[in-house]
């Protein structure tokens, strides 16, 4: 893995706002005319040109079969940078700098010579915009086009300049720990790790940062942040959504390896992480990668005690009457997939001993929520009498909708009589700082032009998970737990219920 | 002391709000034409009144010098109360049943017979409204009076009925150890310590109970709590106004006498003490003595250096200009006393061994404003390079103007890069609960007929608390260190400053 950089080399760490990134660079998009490039990729692009954040001469080249050329590009790049941008009405000066940066080349990636239309293709730019041979490559395609993608790169002589090359690919890594293994492998046969960019969009937001700040900025809450004084964690990510046009991915996934494989699991590693020496993205991945290697494996013959499984029926959410799961596009009647997964896990290690870990992620929930809600214990004694009546103290991190802190805690009733009740101190970045938070991609687009893998999962990250996921994966193909159903716009089965209260305890309502 | 009363005796401590005082009892007001009975007294009496929270029968004798009779008496309280009242426009029909409650009797404190007239038409009221014999006598008199008027209830017969007799006293109780020692002396010759009930009236606010319920019905703050974690207490109490027309006694008392001796202290025992075992007068107030005695002595040829002493000049307070305090009514134009009183003290026990505490009280300053002010350790290891430029973090226990909790941490600010800034997540009593508090006295008066203690001050509080003050004050009667001064509308003098700079800390700006 990488060795420290000095701090000066690392101005996201430094704390700069309007720093720019050092090196030039171009950035190749494959998949330029697809969804996840129209929504996210060219609105960011756009909106990092828009606060001049954005090296001189930087130049993205989309690269998908589309029979299109730099005009036609650029027209639907317009398009859906006009319906996306996060900042609205768009800048006329600055759209026009952006569509003159953005080139086209049609590639079939099949075909090796389309590759070498590329190459010569930014190689030109290259040259002629004094880019350094710096490049970013990001894969906006579907995971099994990978592998060919990076041996097309290399055979196409497109990993050749001077300058570096990064690849940036969208998870899933892999479906379990065998195929993880050889995504890796397919990759660091043409990059080196410090050069793969494995982005989670979920993280990419703050979350990450904001975690570790507010855990490891502050001096008071390291102290309580352990087994002693924390009865257990609950992580939610909840969706309101069911899976719309995507049945046909989410049948071969499910709730397990779409969400709790990556996202969830990377919550608990930041949420139960020990402190990192520093900022920097060897220290912040180690600590994560060892929560992950320290949860519990729930071993096969628990399974069925440890888990829920469920899949959404009909139902009604927000108001509107939904269909069940198996009744959605491109989704089998009798499917067994399931849309909610509820986790009981320990983390092994000396900070966590004995404190339960209750994951549950589902769709068509009552609402899009994602938040990590920390639980404490009582305290040692009842001062007052009353305080039986209280529910214990919580530091809730929510993660979306709004990102923000709460800390819920007992405090007198005013009156003449001494009366407590539950009350909460609350803390949201909007309310408190009166700034948009840029789209996570914007983020995330710049870090990879500056070399920071800070905010993406690193290889034995995404195997620790998957080791940690297959045994239930497997359990669950072999029907233990049964699949339990819930109707659309609950908080899933009453199995997830259950769960937790055997063990005493209650979800958090969010 | 007392022992614990079963809990159904105390519906206080049971959390009940609706509750009404068990026993009928008879309220004699001392002093009942005077300005604190006017102001506070005879509007608390009616409010509750109007809360029902009073028994059946109880009734208030008013005692003064002034020659009036029950009708003159109603009418002066109709007034006050119209005039005073938290609660407006008053009930006509709470009003009449207030007034029909009240009687007076004529007594000069020096005359005997005086008393036994009282103890006349005491017992007549005792009798025909079923009262038991139950009395609570308030002093809303000067405390030289105290002496006097304990010595005249007993030789006038006013202790002998069979139900309770208990007194309430106004600070200040003493002026020094010796006269609180004799204080003392004089009420226990006549009161168990047990029904002497000493006032701090702004510790009669909610805040005692805050404190404890924010430290003890809460699992998540008592670790963080301590000498590990703390690096300093500040505590301010803040007032705007001069002396007005209380020259005369503030020349004799002065700002370490009239605040620190008391208020300060009490409110450095409350975040002080170690949890006690229940929310009970006795647990509670042998903590508090606890810290009181544990106060490192401030040694002769310390108070130099450990204490500042200062006195307001003229100058601008709340866009007014106003005088210097030697310019004020009754205060000598050649006066020492100070209105402004900075201590640095440490409590030498476990939890707090090398933690100083600043104390600052004064008179003529920007606003009005106490508050506790707990600053936190930095974090022992700079995670985040931006860290550095981050306050640490505090929390405040706001208690005047608006009672309040405010907990100081750092966040992430949202962008591109990694700032960190300081924010601040609040709590307030008014805009959680949404009700307003009651007046102090409401409840100290309910207190002192249901015969709970707990918010009152133990005669061991106020010898312990003279102990730590008596080598001040004699200091500064020796003229160390010199008297300082500050223009009226500052945060008093700079030798002020200069006691929390010489340990390399700041005051925090309220």
């Amino acid at each position: 893995m990488s060795s420290p950089r000095p701090l000066d080399h690392n101005p996201l760490a430094e704390g700069l706002i309007d720093f720019k990134v050092r090196d030039p660079s171009l950035m190749v998009i494959f998949g330029a005319t697809g969804d996840l490039s129209g929504r996210k990729l060219l609105p960011a692009i756009y909106n990092l040109m828009k606060q001049r954040l954005l090296p001189a001469g930087f130049a993205v080249v989309g690269a998908a079969i589309d029979d299109l050329d730099d005009a036609g590009f650029r027209k639907h790049a317009s398009d859906v940078v006009t319906k996306f941008s996060r900042t609205q009405p768009l800048d006329p000066q600055v759209l026009q700098a952006f569509l003159q940066s953005l080139f086209y080349v049609r590639v079939d990636f099949s075909k090796l010579e389309d590759f070498r239309s590329l190459e010569r293709k930014v190689e030109e730019l290259d040259r002629t915009r004094h880019l350094g041979g710096n490049r970013v490559y990001y894969c906006a395609t579907p995971p099994p086009t990978y592998e060919t993608i990076v041996e097309q790169l290399r055979d196409g002589g497109l990993t050749k300049s001077k300058g570096f090359h990064r690849i940036v690919i969208e998870k899933p890594f892999g479906s379990d720990l065998t195929s993880a293994r050889e995504l890796t492998q397919i990759l660091q046969r043409v990059f080196h790790e410090d050069s793969v960019f494995r982005i989670d969009h979920y993280l990419g937001k703050e979350t990450v940062q904001n975690i570790l700040a507010f855990r490891f900025a502050n001096a008071i809450f390291e102290p309580v942040w352990n087994a002693n004084l924390i009865d257990s964690v609950q992580i939610t990510a909840a969706e309101e959504i069911g899976v719309e046009l995507r049945g046909g991915y989410y049948e071969k996934a499910g709730a397990l390896r779409d969400i709790v494989q990556n996202h969830a699991l990377q919550l608990v590693a930041l949420v139960a992480m020990e402190p990192p020496t520093s900022f920097e993205a060897t220290a912040v991945r180690d600590e994560k990668v060892k929560v992950l290697r320290a949860i519990r494996p729930i071993q096969d013959g628990e399974v069925a005690t440890s888990t829920v499984r469920g899949q959404y029926k009909k139902g009604w959410v927000l108001g509107e009457e939904v269909v069940g799961y198996r009744e959605e596009h491109a989704v089998s009647p009798g499917s067994l997939t399931e849309t909610f997964a509820g986790i009981r896990m320990f983390v092994d290690n000396w900070r966590w001993s004995g404190v339960p870990f209750y994951i549950r992620v589902g769709k068509r929930m009552p609402k899009r929520v994602t938040e990590i809600h920390i639980r404490f214990k009582r305290p040692p004694h009842n001062t007052f009498a009353s305080a039986r009546d209280l529910d214990p103290n919580a530091i809730t991190l929510r993660i979306q909708p709004e990102e923000g802190i709460s800390l819920r805690f007992g405090a007198k009733v005013p009156s003449a009589g001494l009366r407590l009740r539950n009350v909460s101190m609350d803390f949201t970045y909007m309310s408190s700082f009166l700034v948009e938070t840029p789209e996570a991609y914007e983020r995330l687009l710049l870090d990879c032009m500056i070399g920071d893998p800070t905010l993406f999962t690193r290889a034995d990250e995404v195997e620790a998970a998957w080791t940690f996921i297959d045994p239930i994966e497997a359990a669950w193909r072999d029907d233990r737990p049964p699949l339990a159903s819930y109707p659309s716009g609950t908080w899933g089965p009453p199995e997830a219920d259950k769960l937790v209260q055997a063990d005493g305890r209650e979800w958090h309502r969010p």
